[in-house]
């Protein structure tokens, strides 16, 4: 038994952990667009990077050099430093050194989102490192920082109680899938928790809840080569395995929902639930084929009832389904149900107020076994194209 | 030797074929949209199908009735008979009863496009079947029947000379991947020869053939419930393999690339090649992930020179390959080459030139092997969302 209450106050609700955003001209008009996590002492780290085979200068540093520990993660918006080559490593080489010396921290690490194949601006960013107050405890400011086309900042925190009266703080920042100016789509997740959780269940559990959570969403369905999640654990309170892979997934569920949420130009968010397929892969396969279809996500803006779309793209999937199995449901809605053509005027109106609404759930039924899986996703509009098509310069 | 020359006349330049197109009230405004294309006798016909679990009705009729011989082929607009159950294919079965008793064909088929589950405007079908003269040779009106969203008739001909001097015709219409309001991007082909094509050899060479043309084209990546392409072969005139197979070829090349340049919505073509992959298979697979990204298609549509989406796609498709390897290049100018970030200003200018062209190549060498394919795409803007979003009523 354990209690898990969400609280405020972002990354640095987590005792021992500081950070903020600040400017260095990165982004236009002054906006946040350096942002550092520090902790008071090394981390347990551990993450989960992009299957992008073009991974960026910054992932190649961490993997490069087995980063286990950490005590600083620098995070840069504007600039991906992808597809930057040896020269791009470089720069992640110099401003980590940079990071010691100048910060004297002991483990830094760095994040980028922006841009692909431009130099990163090394020498603003070694610059902007003298302007930090390390001491600063500003989520929110970090939060904004690495923002790029998301609408809003994504924090959460939560503080959970064991039965025994024990607590721990698990904590996140996000940025969403929003290209900037016109990079990748980039995914960013910053988690950290002051749970003592054994370094060796770090990567697995953040595998086994990345699978529902920042693996089920989908804003364009192109992977990024900067995509990261970090979970810093320092280690200095209580652990139980139960409450804090609990608390792990809340934060988790929650920073991916909000990404989706925020997807670009979207509207609304709409859970794509595949049960019945015949096992769990197939049902993944055919939730993000729908999750990612152009035509359901312009359906979707146009709170349009194509409930035939849907079909189609289950149809399309590859999965194993048959017409005289399949049911659709428009949240609670029965829409399609085993071939049998039954879609009037009056149930296309009832779909179509199901569909006005700023999140709701397809169900698809595919009636061959007992394979579930939620993707979730959102509607693609004008707005997208607008962002994703406006000329770099 | 032979000589293969374009002709105008579309299908009925082959001689024995009729078509027609009319309108009986599917589409507003006295559009046409009905259309037959009739033999004078019975011909072999071979078609290939939409892989989509949920085939059509009029495509399961085919199917279900082994059809081999075919004398009149009956396509109607504005509804797809998919996902209509046993009563869809009933409805096929009393028209093709119909076409039988009121024109006397012997061996009908039909084809049908627009939205989905919907049931077929049975009795106006086959009202409509007395408006058709049987006599008629109008390949455009039946090329504007069938259409949807298309924005122009695709339709071509050639006449092929062998070395003994004997000939004979091929020729095709087809309407495009755009969406009818609002059922999927169906994909019609229907192509005529009077070639004496042995039997056994039509399904073969369309399989074959379509792997270059109709499936290296995308428009938006979704694979609808009723995509055919048809085959007829009347028989009567001369066949040489060698020829047949190019004439074939270049039909289905001239159809396809109709399809992308006039996907819904599109202001331009691109070849997206890829050279060099470990084999062809991942050669089309980094071709069509290429001609299939969001990213890439709103890229193309704002005419930005963004080669890091071109790299980030490539990366993110699943296929070997390695930054220090990887050369994309827009038309003959190099944009990236193995590592080295020397993309500047005056190269990005050339760039974008070479998008504001109406068609363009991109071509990405994978620098591991020798695999090639040549992916056919488009670009996606407001129009697409637009024609896509709109509420069907």
């Amino acid at each position: 038994m354990f209690n898990c209450i969400s609280i405020k106050g972002g990354i640095v609700s987590v005792k021992g952990f500081y950070c903020d955003g600040i400017s260095i001209g990165l982004k236009p008009n002054n906006e946040l667009d350096l942002a550092f996590i520090r902790s008071s002492k090394p981390c347990n780290i551990s993450y989960l990077f992009t299957t992008n085979r073009f991974k960026a200068a910054p992932l190649q540093y961490v993997e490069q050099n087995k980063i286990e520990q950490c005590d600083f993660i620098l995070i840069n918006a504007k600039n991906a430093n992808a597809m930057t080559g040896k020269e791009g490593l470089a720069d992640v080489e110099e401003i980590m050194q940079a990071c010691k010396e100048k910060l004297g921290v002991q483990y830094p690490l760095m994040s980028s989102t922006g841009v692909i194949g431009v130099r990163l601006p090394k020498q603003r960013i070694i610059d902007g490192l003298q302007k930090f107050d390390l001491k600063a405890k500003n989520s929110t400011h970090a939060s904004y920082a690495i923002m790029t086309t998301d609408r809003y900042p994504k924090e959460v925190a939560f503080e959970v109680t064991l039965s025994s009266g024990e607590k721990f703080t698990i904590a996140g920042i996000a940025k969403g899938a929003g290209m900037i100016d016109p990079a990748m789509a980039t995914m960013l997740c910053f988690i950290v928790t002051d749970a003592k959780v054994p370094k060796e269940m770090m990567k697995p559990l953040l595998q086994k809840h990345a699978k529902t959570t920042f693996n089920a969403i989908s804003v364009d369905g192109d992977r990024s080569t900067n995509d990261s999640i970090f979970l810093m654990s320092l280690g200095e309170s209580a652990y139980e395995e139960e409450a804090f892979e609990f608390a792990l997934h809340k934060v988790m569920e929650y920073l991916a929902l909000k990404i989706v949420s925020d997807g670009e130009g979207a509207k609304k968010m709409v859970a794509f639930e595949v049960v019945g397929a015949k096992d769990d892969k197939e049902a993944q396969k055919a939730a993000k084929k729908l999750s990612n279809s152009l035509l359901v996500k312009t359906a979707l803006f146009g709170e349009d009832p194509n409930w035939g779309r849907i079909a189609s793209t289950i149809g399309s999937s590859g999965i194993e389904c048959y017409e005289e199995k399949l049911q659709i449901y428009f949240d609670s809605l029965l829409v399609y149900d085993k071939g049998k053509v039954y879609f009037d005027a009056q149930m296309e109106q009832k779909a179509a107020q199901v569909m006005q609404q700023k999140s709701f759930k397809i169900l698809c039924n595919i009636g061959v076994g007992n394979g579930a899986f939620t993707a979730y996703g959102c509607d693609l509009g004008h707005e997208y194209v607008k962002i994703n098509s406006d000329y770099r310069t």
